[in-house]
């Protein structure tokens, strides 16, 4: 089975970071997209916490967690001016971009479209070759969640690993180890 | 750092198993140790149900969880009649070992003694060589296990490839991966 | 301890109700006030839906669930289209009164001042007479919750059937008794 | 309707109480009667903390929150010393009483028989007259609990001003009130 190359972003504004994103940007570090819509209940509720605490938790390792508002409905009541708001006060403080409208009347904006989502909230991995890896619908289990991440944390590792120096197998990028046992966060 | 071997097990009974389980049985496989007493609360509340979570999801792949009840107070609240009756109640269906009285009138239980546990919940993870890489006190985040999970089973996916033929990286064991994306349960 | 009459309403706009609402329209029911901010996090994660599950619960009883909007911060965030988009996403159903701004370059809207709220998310309990009985800034303890509206309850029951009838003590208006129990709901 | 008197309480034991209880004793105030069994995963998860609760929350209000342990399976291993054992590491102050066994043969203890209970848990509100208002098999909703708590509550206090004085009408007994509201707890 190939891997695919994750589609291209298309964002009209980005949020929380002082230059737009890309995925060549990301190229080396393994890409948690959180696609929401600031009124969606089980984006608010579940999805944007999730994507909050692995932000803080793999703080360090090469993970990069982006948000994405892929707003379908109710476009008036969700502009750039509320979720300036919203990300405020919900202390969101991970890059978000603003999905491009669809083109030529499409409903569906650009980026949502070219992933095919079904809807919000949609959890996107990107592997550090910039493949995409796993998409799912709706809120998606911490526990596999994690063991997604830390799968492709060690596949980066490795890559880089090899192209440097060819060197034998160590432990994962992500880990700390003492005597006792190793830890992530 | 050297990894060390996780100490072995000392347990005088097996439940929900035909055979009694050791570490060197399960050599291969990814091990989730959780060390428990059934009258801990936060055994009851948070540890046990994450558990039975990781067996389900990671059904399939080469995890093993087990459950280790090193009961160090009200040990006659506690006996095999009572932990049979508390499995059944709770629906958990992995194999759990009765960990072995101290030595010498020690309080503490043999194999929690071995690995210096500082009371209960504990999670413990061996990983495919038999190696302890994590231990923590108290309830263990969904994330940060997922990973670690996900860690040793690319790290044992390897190993095996290596052995077996020197092939070239493949996609982990553990995932099912398809157009659109890879899934581990 | 004389108790007094609730402030009166100053809105701008009502949602979810044919004809705007005020306190003397409520007279003879126990009504739970609920001030919020659409984007403020704990009425959105606790404190609208603990409103919301009041108006399930109680509905049959003498009780009116209202909700107020009391935009204090990012006005422009919060405006008509965005709480409407709002309540239509959180299926809140029952009335919301826009709070009016405030008076003389006043932040705080009228009637958040005339209460003089802390915040939101506020849970203000008016009994059938029209008298504040209770307000709570912060999450409000569903226990508490209950048994305030419950001895409000029997309290407006006694006061409509002294006025009718003089009539002996019967079961509370909200209770369905049987053989075996009474239910509220 | 008529509203019969609770059936008495057959019991074997009484621990957290320096001496044992019934229903005659507790006249005056409301009793909330908690029947468990210490290895039924509802009752630890959620019956038990709501009882709890209430014990903390109506503390200071003529509110009587009993546990009655009604075993009806797995009888030796939820034994006396094991019992003991639990409400210590869960932290249960509150009376509880141990269900006497049920006559000639029958299964089902003789108190959790009488009152014809379908299982664990099962939530019993007797008022101050010691009628059985209330009966709910499994998990109890907190918003009408508090709600049915309070309605009675109200009603003993009314039924001990009217035997007292014939006093007018005043807050129910357990609400402080202060010049900006009513509180219970």
């Amino acid at each position: 089975m190939e891997l695919k190359p994750a589609p291209e972003w298309h964002t009209t504004t980005w949020l929380n970071t002082a230059e737009p994103l890309s995925l060549e940007r990301l190229r080396g570090r393994v890409v948690l997209l959180h696609a929401f819509q600031m009124l969606c209940p089980g984006c608010v509720a579940r999805g944007l916490p999730q994507a909050q605490r692995v932000a803080e938790l793999f703080n360090g390792a090469p993970v990069a967690v982006i948000g994405l508002h892929t707003v379908f409905e109710h476009h008036e009541a969700m502009g750039l001016q509320s979720l300036r708001a919203f990300l405020h006060e919900y202390r969101i403080r991970f890059p978000v971009g603003v999905d491009a409208p669809g083109l030529d009347g499409d409903p569906m904006p650009r980026t949502m479209r070219a992933y095919a989502m079904q809807g919000t909230p949609t959890t996107v991995i990107i592997d550090a070759h910039g493949r995409l890896r796993r998409q799912v619908f709706g809120v998606h289990d911490d526990l596999l969640l994690g063991a997604e991440l830390g799968t492709m944390l060690v596949e980066a590792k490795r890559s880089a690993e090899a192209m440097a120096t060819n060197s034998p197998a160590s432990p994962p990028a992500s880990a700390q180890c003492t005597d006792d046992g190793c830890t992530i966060a």
